[in-house]
């Protein structure tokens, strides 16, 4: 995988997460804060970081955005600046930006301006949240297509050690089994009929949604 | 799926979009919020709203908070009122309190003083996107376990029908494709050597990391 | 004329004054202002008045925008609010948007977002102030070209009594007398070269700008 | 024409346009504001930046005020800060002193206490910008007298390769086509009765303002 | 005497002071504040009390402004709106219009619009107590001229029971004792030679201020 | 006179100029305040000037306030700096300690501490200039005791050229003619019954209140 | 005992509690708070609650303030408002008056100003508990005079069923045991020589600070 | 005694009256404060004082807190700011952490985050005042148990000379009087039934508090 260079424009609780995973991924990272003491905190973590008003083009330039291959515009609060920011960075032809929306409406402006990918991720995570909640067993899930979904959901004592030829989820719920994760961190994939789906187990399922959510609803007592 | 009563304190971006996922899901969800402009804007989405001061005891008994399954602490900047609000819900013996941590401090008090369960939305929201913008074709994923990860990949051009057989991941990179997200919207399960990989299908891949990795930058040009 | 319905949103200085213009031109105008005093003191001189904050959707609708022929987006010192309106106004359809911008980074986000006709009121205004402080006898001007201009310029004592043969700006100076505005408010168009240019009277007169600003600096003692 | 040394009070957005304007139309600008950002920002621009309290008589002579052709107060919002500065210009004996004014009473106090001329930029504006919205075709225009109006009239397609005696407007309609602005830039003046006027170029009219209205109306279809 | 109608406008310590001084004296007042509460507190001293912004005309008239014979403003700390409604009050022709300057600059304002008398409490208090400071015997005293002042002393126990003849203030010091104000509230106007001053006793006396000053020493041990 | 030390704490409107006049009486003044911007402005005027908050025992001690000779506690609107700063002078033993109040409550407060003299400015400013305004003779007065007050009243009209005796003041009202201030300033002491009073003399008078009030009163016409 | 009658004026932490003793002692508490909030938390404890500016004295006057046989002004952070309350009180009689002083200085104007008693809680409690810091044995303590105390020592596994005779303090530290509190709450009160005491018991202990001291050392592993 | 290290974080009345106290008893302090300005105050007192955000755990770190064998937590106003260091103080595992709480809620927080040991000094000084109030003879107490209590009474003029066997508080109280504390400062400790009680000495009394309360009655007139 080749190295990338990124811009992340705004170290709040979102910012400063995704500019250290990308450096825990192998990315430069250069780090752009408004306010020093938050610039600082983070100038240990990240390749480069300076404190800049992104809405005026001359800071902009100076601190070279014009290099990064992606600039994320992660402002937290502040619409004004994150529009003006993020038109700024259009016009200085950065390569790739992103920008996170704070509502709909804001959204639709970045979108306007030519913002390359426009993100919600406080709307996304109170939806991913609420579906972990409603359902005690999924830990996890990614949503394949209107209908379909794959969902990791954990083995409830009522299906200690029964076989999968026994749980039978394609025949009863419609959804398959496509692998498990044992409790020793081994993981099966494409598992057999005789294998066992033990108690602590996390059955990685597919299905329609409302096949899994059958499914896990069964697990239940 | 039975009906569950939750309560979310905090309608922030997080918060009501959590609570409206929730009502979407088939559950009853009493919104609470110290603003009445925030509360009324809610109130057409949700079964009731509220506006109360959730430091205040008497207040959280008094919109009957003691009978929801769940309660969610969503409070968005204000860690004194999110602490005192956790306690005051396990004072009240709330059946299952979640609370939302701004800080890896905030989630050790949260812990500490008895939350059932600490989230760390915009945390784990940037871990996420981080992920996502390295790999372009990456659409989503779910860590299985320290090592093992399920991906949704895109295919590129440089797939284009071609055969299972002859991507032949399992050799090659050491990870499995368990499903086909045809894109007429179809779901191939656990696809056979033969089924074709089109440019636009979207992959479900299982594997380790650096498996997945190897693949999915394969797979660009 | 047709009588046209106008919605001036924001009526501080500038707001108000095109708003009551309007008026006085014989047509419709909805005021619109997020303050009570603001709206309360135009709401003698407008067709209507509404408080209204113009961000929310629900809002814009609820006043009826989307019937009037032409919106102008006059809010004064908030960029964001100015910004998330004018993108409301087109999600609605409203015919035509016209709005005022702050600073050349803010009307290009409006024209981004397809406004339809982006205003720069104190820009405009200081150019227009700062040429006629430096001609002392230019009362105002249209820029025709960017070279050709049409000036009114007051006639000085030195000019007193000189028909415009005598004054024979065509040659001298080589622009034309088009015009003169007799001090008893009688208008000579197309003046012919007997016609006497008297003190007090007011000259309309065509030519490059450097053409004109010779004569007028002549005109000086 | 003599270069002229002027200060600008107050670097807004009027007042900075105001001063770049005098700069390119050849003179010499002090510039004052009382923030130093804004002082900085504008320093690039002028002949010379000073950071002042005008509202200071002593900080007012220190910057060499009395030297200046023409002060102009164009303090943005302050009302008192701009009757102090401008009494005080009147104490030091500045030779011309312009005032903005943000209302019609304080236009008032400015002319009592000597300010030689006092302007409305913004009211001045909202009207031009009516005249200008309401008549399509009208591009800019003066008011010569009570009655009597300069007009700047795009050509639309109904009035396509006719010549000025096919339009005949003195007869028509009362007004005079003084000048022809073509497409190629070529201003034709005192244009002859076979003189073609083609869509797109720009006439310019003299006449009541109720004739140009007819005119205008007319030429839409 | 005739009783007068009195508006004072600005109810703090001076404009308070001042009315009730007023009423005590027999006249009618209408007090006016721009604060709820100061209102409130005067109401039971004054003939009418009301709340309003003086810097809107609309409000200056309805509360019948035109009809008193003498409007103070009074405004304590707040040049704009004393300047603003000295002006509209001059506009609105009341009779008679005293104003309180804050300052030099702003009490050559207050006269330029037209202000009929303007006042410097705090200036001019703080030179009566200065002068009271420096002479621990001088009770008051009025500066009949430049140089001329009528003092009011206190005699001390080194007068104690000395005629005037023994005095000999005339003589000696070049004032004269025109008056002697007895312990018992009994006061001996143009006394006689023979009078005595007996300690306690206060002398008014009259005289160049170098003559009372020299006076004044000589009393004290 | 002997020349003394006072320490003026404070230096607002009022403090400043009982400040500059006992610099101009002569004496040595230390200006002392918290604001760095007010002492700077003093500075130039007074013998020293020092930026100090006076509530703090140590700050007062190193400034030497134990040496001067009166300490006048001038402070503007912060009750509570008043009192503190009062009670410090007292406990630091300054000879003489005078204090300006706010309120009653605030005069009574000081009396008690101990402060050796409390003054009232507004107050008094406020009672003083009421009887101003209610005679427009009355250019100034010193009330002498309950019943009598000297007077300072400007001839009118209708007194020109009138005789001492022809006025008869002591017959007809009651009061005393002490001295009169003629229009070349020259001050006639105890004049005599030929003396003339002319229209613009200033008449000192010596009676009760209302003997001078209706002298007054028969003077207009 | 006779049941009182208490003002608390200031019902903050230290105040309301004070209120809440009295109650439960038996006497009856007027509770006087500026905020609404605060008072109307404490109706529900205090024999009467209102909301009062305790420095207008009509407002104190009108609450019935002077029938109470003792006010305590708890006023927490604003010592203007301390010092101003406890004068009215006194100036209205109030037959006793209690007062917190924030620090020495406010202590002293209080003393000066005639308050009774003057409590310094924060700074007491301060005391008390770095006594209890630095003996962990020590519960609590009265301090008899300069020298001599009355502690509170709780018994340690060392001193486990040793009888007084063989404890031996009055010999080997000088000082005494007076009372022992027995694990089952039964008070021995001048316990006899064979009496024991036994770990977790409390003993009361008279004797000088050093010699308590020394004996709680000795008690400690 | 060993002389122990302690840290004070919040340096306000209660903390730096604390911190004082230790230093008294012989005990190095490390005094804490956010605030530049009070820590300065402290320094002069303390063995070390330090400026820091203790919600910090660097600067916590860097401050060597972890070698301190106590850490009070007495910040002021902020249950935040004492909740997150508190719990900061118990990971970095400083020896003993006490904490002042602001509110019950507040005391269960930091009992759940495993603080060694809360304290409430408001509320018990409240409690404390409240009693002295009561009982004017009651100088200071000690509640030994739910009924006992030790009391220091003042002895009135009531008791004047009687002896321990004329009162006879055994019989006809319950109370015993176990010290008295005589004028000249000698303490008799378990006083013979001969000692005489005079007035002005100081009784210390162990009983049941209604033992105590009756006797405490008894000797008021």
């Amino acid at each position: 995988m080749k190295s990338n260079q990124f811009a992340v424009i705004g170290l709040g609780r979102f910012g400063s997460s995704l500019a250290r995973e990308l450096i825990r991924l192998g990315h430069e990272v250069l780090g752009v804060d408004r306010s020093e003491q938050v610039a600082d905190e983070m100038s240990a973590f990240l390749t480069h970081t300076v404190i800049a008003d992104t809405t005026d083009e001359e800071a902009l330039r100076s601190i070279g955005i014009r290099n990064v291959d992606c600039a994320v515009v992660a402002i937290g609060n502040d619409i004004q600046a994150s529009i003006l920011t993020s038109i700024l960075l259009k016009e200085l032809e950065v390569r790739k930006v992103v920008a996170k929306a704070l509502s709909g409406l804001h959204g639709k402006v970045l979108q306007k301006i030519g913002v390359d990918r426009v993100i919600f991720p406080e709307r996304d995570m109170g939806v991913r949240v609420a579906n972990q909640l409603v359902s005690p067993n999924l830990l996890d899930y990614i949503e394949l297509s209107k209908n379909y979904t794959i969902a990791e959901l954990s083995a409830t004592r009522k299906l200690a050690c029964r076989s999968l030829k026994e749980l039978d989820t394609r025949a009863r719920f419609g959804c398959s089994i496509v692998a498990i994760n044992k409790k020793n961190d081994q993981v099966v994939i494409a598992p057999a009929a005789e294998d066992l789906v033990e108690e602590g187990d996390v059955m990685v399922v597919i299905g329609t949604n409302e096949q899994i959510d059958n499914f896990e609803s069964s697990v239940n007592a």
